[in-house]
């Protein structure tokens, strides 16, 4: 048996499904494709993805969680709540900037993808808002910020800075003036969580 | 002559305009069709917007004049500034989710056409902003409200309420907790803006 097959890992399949819609656009990565740019069978991509919609949901849900993932230890930070939301604000911005601008083509795929899947975005939106939960709890516990509600607040806080993460505003986060524009709207926030 | 074209106004026009796309949709609406529409010659129509493009134009920054218009009563009124940004606003969602949900042929069509017409959108933005800039530099001279620089707060409080007024969300505003979401922006802006 070829070695390929003994260490087809999911984490290979989804390595190559966004090798294939790097390449190809949104319109490809079947099963099948996906299988070919692997040299498998594509009984062997089955196995661990039983249908297309199941992998593309798969690779949809690795593109997000890589943004979750490198936020998550800001938000855990023993840091004051402050620094911490701050920085969280501005690197969920960073990447979701960097993840637009560095490879146009494959951030308008996922974009596709994002649309056809509602509920990797969903459970995405779930996450990010319970890291930022976790910052303004912190807050809250040591007096910096007032929220009776740290959810709900967290909530408030992720739809007012939607300009700066929402990947529909892509288009104007390459416009001047649009970290002025981002101070402005955090200074704001900042000083309605501090009241 | 017939008395239709002698009271040929450019406003008549635009009626006449929005009423062949709401029933044809955004591909329609060229001067040849509204001028059908109006019963009368394209030459009557021309004199008053020389190209389908410019009457697209007019006719879609009337569609976008009529929130802008219903708004800056509120906006001008000589009342409490925080009551007046509160209401401005709701009223601001309320006039939105009203284009988006009485008909939402017309809301797509125009979508389409604001897609076109950047400089129509740039503008509405410009005067929404505008109005409530002027709320904001009245709460600052009663003292009710902190902002050294008003026009910058108030760009600030436009692009952190995006979620309750831009189009592209207009999917949201259907779903069930987008007023609680909406009170909990609105009311977490106004205590940074007392601060």
């Amino acid at each position: 048996m070829a070695p390929t097959s003994e260490t087809l890992t999911a984490e290979r399949i989804l390595e190559a499904t966004e090798e294939v819609l790097r390449r190809h656009g949104p319109a490809k990565a079947t099963v099948v494709d996906v299988a070919r740019a692997l040299g498998v069978s594509h009984g062997s991509v089955y196995r661990h993805f039983r249908t297309k919609a199941a992998l593309r949901e798969a690779v949809t849900k690795r593109w997000l969680d890589r943004t979750s993932g490198e936020l998550s230890g800001i938000a855990a930070a023993d840091r004051d709540p402050e620094a911490r939301l701050r920085d969280w604000l501005t690197a969920l911005f960073a990447a979701k900037r960097r993840k637009a601008g560095d490879d146009p083509e494959l951030f308008a795929t996922y974009t596709v993808l994002t649309g056809e899947n509602g509920t990797a975005v969903s459970e995405h939106i779930a996450d990010l808002t319970a890291q930022l939960t976790r910052v303004i709890q912190a807050g809250a516990e040591t007096g910096s910020f007032t929220a009776a509600d740290p959810e709900a607040t967290a909530r408030a806080v992720f739809q007012a800075t939607a300009r700066f993460h929402d990947p529909g505003y892509a288009q104007e986060w390459r416009q001047e003036g649009v970290e002025a524009d981002f101070e402005a709207v955090v200074d704001l926030l900042v000083r309605g969580l501090r009241a």
